[in-house]
């Protein structure tokens, strides 16, 4: 149980980061719908989005709710058949929802290691069932149909992991911190403030997008790997605009540029700088390699099980999604820690995706088909899994069509 | 917040009551998947009932959670239009679920009076929108597609509503004993003493079946009303066979048994004889005069903003869908108490209910039409809302074809 600890947070600053989720995140439209996906571990919060979208105008707050300890309920009694389900009813629902309109924001907060020391072939079929059933509702929100936000709240369980060395106490206080500062909450007027950090990251996609590299050539310590770029691929960074013409920011917090590589195009080795969390599982130490695109050999130190059953999803699942710039120095990676959560830890580093391309990351991408996404070299999966590849090692070539080389990176950092 | 309370109960009582939901009341299926609908301050029991359906073999379980903050939430800063909005989106989904073969469970512990102090006009605006909303999925409940069951769990707030003048210790400790009482859970052996009860209610509608009534004529203060019962009618009490087959006990507790009246006639008046809470607001006090089966007038003393809008939602919610036989002497009535709930305070009086008819209440009712249904007499409406009737006062004739008369009830109790 995380409420316990709920008191430790301050109650001015999590109704900012409310606050922030709404009107930065979401850019939720008067009368719009919401569908608010949390774990029960995040309720405080919730209960403040919620007062701030009524009060911002929305229409209809929807919240889907899942449970810590159900999750582990179904570990510890269920037969084995349970593990191939998933409720295919509810996804296809929510994507019904974001097609009438609704926007769709996600709290994350579970503790990222709760399936941990559960059976880790069942935790890998549980997580194919989702990915297939959660697809009507991805598609939504991977091709960008609607406006939507991840956030974050600070729960005991995963703060205890973030900060090994505190008290329960004092490392729910410091996350909480972390959190707040990462959204930019700790400023006076954190609106401008994003409004400011959302315009540096557009100055750094328009650089990439005038250079219009082919590839981008990533080495450092057990990576030495070349990206082909999709063509007409475009960088995105910080605020998007999504097809029903709202300008949202999907994750806070954010410090990423991002594109689609080419899904045939990427060649070499790599090795991951971060653990990647993964539905209640960590896998650390991946080493995969690249020929043709395609992943054709995947290694790692821990979870090697779930990761293979993750690239034995689809087709789509051994090739890239989505390649993205973060520098060393940014202040999520310069706290040091380690999130054991994506939405922090992509943040401190360069990372790729496994799976599913984002259609806004093509030129004029929200007119596309799918098979004009496809013939472009995106890459279509059940999928999206971003994991870490960069740190303050890594030096990254942007390689032209004529093979010339510019320095994008150099020791973690841009050289622009 | 309930939760601080929750440690009162008796967890030992609480396994059991979760136990008979899943084995009385829904008769669950090995590898079947159950849709779980209930509050946040249920989740306790909730947790034990999740725990219990993995045992006996659930495939997957979807809890739905409300959360009463949220609602209050809406009614303190929502803008206007939101009022008028539902979740059509979940309530299909539901209804595809139930298609698929979930099972679906609703655990009821909500704060009768947690809207009684908001706009009325807007919570009867909200009640419409919940109704038209929730049709796909009340169409597969109420015509037992699939089995199905509601149980309570005594929350503080709840509980201090029905015991005013104890401590909120002592009110919630006293509603749980109540529950686990009325829900045979005190006994040394609940699952034989569920099915001696069973037995007993098949005896009264197997009587009434056998009779053959083709109207009960109720009688007493403030009331003089005559049923018509459909054609084709058949009693029901207990336990039932869903369309699936499986036998599942649908209300727990349960001490009625209820057929289905005929739509267009019912002649007279009648007067409640308990509250009726309703989605958060209390109606006391209901007066309604029927012409050909149809409310042609209705008053309440308490609540009648809200009444009023429910008869108005659709043709049918004038007219009634069951009629339902408790005699004064059942356990929850002997309790005295007034529970704010219906599917108690329906459990210790006769009722009627506005709205839906229930197509197992019909001779061979599933293999019949929905017009093959309304030609007998059946009604159709986006609402079934059950309300008391009876009391220590009430005579109850059953009417032959031919005129004649039989004592049903004399003074509340069976006078057969």
């Amino acid at each position: 149980m995380q409420s316990d600890y709920s008191k430790i947070i301050d109650p001015v600053k999590l109704d900012r980061l409310a606050e922030i989720a709404v009107k930065v995140g979401l850019g939720l439209k008067m009368g719009q719908d919401l569908v608010l996906t949390a774990s029960l571990s995040a309720l405080p919060l919730v209960r403040r989005i919620a007062e701030q979208a009524y009060k911002a105008g929305a229409g209809l707050i929807t919240p889907i709710f899942s449970d810590e300890e159900l999750t582990l309920s179904r570990f510890h009694h269920a037969y084995e058949m349970s593990f191939d389900r998933a409720a295919d009813w509810l996804y296809e629902g929510m994507a019904k929802a974001y097609t009438s309109g609704a926007a769709r924001l996600a709290v994350v907060s579970d503790n990222p290691l709760l399936l941990a020391g559960q059976d880790q072939a069942k935790v890998a079929r549980l997580n194919k069932a989702m990915s297939i059933a959660y697809q009507p509702a991805l598609e939504k929100i991977a091709g960008f149909y609607i406006n939507w936000n991840i956030i974050s709240y600070p729960t005991s369980a995963w703060a205890s992991l973030v900060f090994p060395d505190l008290s329960i106490v004092e490392a729910t206080r410091a996350l909480a911190e972390v959190i707040f500062t990462a959204s930019r909450v700790n400023n006076d007027d954190p609106i401008t403030a994003w409004a400011n950090h959302n315009w540096q990251l557009k100055k750094r996609s328009t650089w990439l997008n005038n250079e219009r590299f082919s590839a981008l050539h990533f080495s450092g310590p057990g990576t030495n790997l070349t990206i082909g770029l999709a063509d007409d691929h475009e960088w995105q960074g910080g605020a998007s605009v999504s097809r029903n013409g709202v300008i949202c920011n999907p994750n806070i917090p954010t410090e990423e540029v991002f594109t689609a590589p080419h899904a045939y195009r990427v060649e070499g080795h790599v090795r991951s700088t971060k653990p990647l969390s993964h539905q209640g599982t960590l896998i650390d130490g991946i080493f995969v390699k690249f020929e043709n695109g395609q992943i054709v050999e995947a290694h790692a130190d821990k979870g090697e099980v779930v990761l293979n059953e993750l690239l034995d999803t689809d087709k789509g699942a051994r090739h890239l999604g989505e390649v993205a710039l973060v520098p060393h120095s940014s202040p999520i990676s310069a706290s040091g820690l380690l999130f054991y959560n994506t939405l922090f830890d992509e943040n401190a580093a360069c990372h790729i995706a496994l799976g599913q391309c984002y259609s806004k990351c093509f030129h004029n991408g929200e007119s596309l088909r799918d098979e004009e996404i496809l013939v472009r070299g995106g890459n279509k999966s059940l999928i999206h899994i971003d994991w870490m590849i960069g740190s303050g090692n890594i030096d990254i070539d942007g390689i032209k069509a004529d093979g010339s080389r510019v320095f994008v990176f150099r020791k973690g950092e841009w050289a622009i």
